[in-house]
């Protein structure tokens, strides 16, 4: 029933979307929104759109899902924008990396009589740079596509279609679906996938500054430097938003990672560290 | 020249050194010793060794080359037991990862008239697992093998060829070879390797006690979890001997990038967060 989807942002993941639906065997219209004219054109090109709209509201009223594909705050623009010219006709779905704030506002803006419904989603899927050029209609395979749905939110049987519909499209796209709280999903995230961010970043700045003037770098780092920094390339653009909307549960895994590391340094020849190392090898043989 | 060479450890990497140099093309005998039996049957019944040498003392003696494939603190076990029984005719060799205390060692106890000779090296390739069966003639393709050689030490026309002929044998297995005062190897892998290393321990340990439980965990982490803690998986038995042959320069390393973290997480709103990403960046477009 699905037939018209605008995607707003034809970055790595908008980009993947429309090759992924492509892919899957969707049919109907794909409107293109983004705020580079450059990327949107990439996005076209691959086929990931069929047409590119510059006039997101106009792109958001003709479709029947829109799929927010930007950064963070670029997310809660177009929802603050969108709430207000959209109804129950529509649903709204976004792919953002945090869903506190979006969720909060997906029940104030959204999912009541009269208004479009909201879905918010996070697919568990990305690489260390972004851009349509990058699009990739595999992007989604395998990966898990989280939702944060709340169960108190009205929804008529069109908008509760809309839905389903929506969640068969991510499954098609090779994704399994997981439905968390959005607290618990930004407090996971913060633990599974920030943190790991913000590492990649700290370590990666800190040895830019300690060898990154050394001429046997190159020679000397092996695999698992190359992978320990793979995710220092990640765009700022994109984590200021992150940093900004899942702060404090971001900063507590800092600070529990720095009081590991000393403890660690504390220990390096004591039998502390076998400890270390059991754990850490209990935490592989599970994942 | 060299005929007849001993593997003392038949683990990853003096498995796959016996394999990779049947690979190019090595026709002489390869005698294994190694702690235990078990082991050094997986490494005969792969090929990388012709016949298995519980003695030692005779192991060597029978060898032209000797390649120390134990960890770092066998290696100095070794190098003292060995000292005494070989002479001018053997050339000894190893791939310890740290390489300051078995340099020191390879002048007092090698490299003098009458003395076997010595050559620390120090292969940068590995797997987050060790043993025999992972053994991998190709292991070493691409990899740089180190050497911390001191230019003071005195050689006979017999020992320079043996080590030249070493040195060949290390091209011809995929390796490209490069020199480093010892102090110098042991910062920068204090760096490059070793504090990747205990940040995928730590982080592994810290995910473990915090997250390892939770259900969905299998489900959310993607690929970057996976890569940033695959060094978790790494044997306490190993690097046991690294922390305490290369502490204070790991110790330094781990303590500035305790700063690091504590520096970003300060700034997870602050423009700060915008150099840090920068800095990241700028390393791995390098790399």
């Amino acid at each position: 029933m699905i037939e018209r989807i605008a995607i707003f942002g034809t970055g790595l993941l908008g980009t993947s979307a429309g090759l992924a639906l492509r892919a899957a065997g969707f049919r109907g219209s794909i409107i293109g929104w983004n705020r580079s004219a450059e990327g949107a054109q990439i996005a076209l090109d691959a086929g990931a759109i069929d047409s590119v709209e510059p006039d997101g509201l106009k792109a958001a009223r003709d479709a029947q899902v829109v799929i927010l594909a930007t950064p963070v705050f670029s997310i809660l623009d177009w929802m603050e924008k969108l709430s207000g010219v959209l109804g129950s006709e529509h649903l709204v779905t976004d792919v953002g990396s945090t869903k506190g704030a979006i969720t909060t506002a997906a029940g104030r803006l959204f999912n009541q009589p009269g208004r479009a419904a909201f879905l918010p989603g996070h697919p568990m899927a990305g690489k260390e740079r972004g851009g349509a050029a990058l699009g990739d209609a595999q992007l989604f395979r395998g990966a898990v596509w989280l939702f944060t749905d709340d169960p108190t939110w009205v929804r008529t049987p069109h908008s509760a279609a809309l839905i389903k519909g929506w969640r068969e499209w991510v499954v098609a796209m090779g994704s399994k679906t997981l439905d968390l709280e959005p607290a618990r999903h930004d407090e996971l995230v913060a633990w599974v996938s920030h943190l790991p961010q913000f590492l990649a970043t700290a370590l990666s700045a800190l040895l830019q500054q300690e060898v990154g003037d050394a001429p046997e770098l190159k020679d000397v780092g092996g695999r698992g430097l190359r992978e320990m920094t793979r995710l220092g390339a990640s765009p700022f653009s994109m984590w200021r938003d992150i940093a900004y909307t899942n702060t404090e549960a971001i900063q507590t895994a800092l600070l529990a990672l720095e009081q590991r590391l000393a403890h660690l340094r504390e220990n390096l020849r004591t039998p502390e560290l076998r400890d270390e190392f059991e754990q850490a090898n209990l935490f592989r043989k599970d994942l």
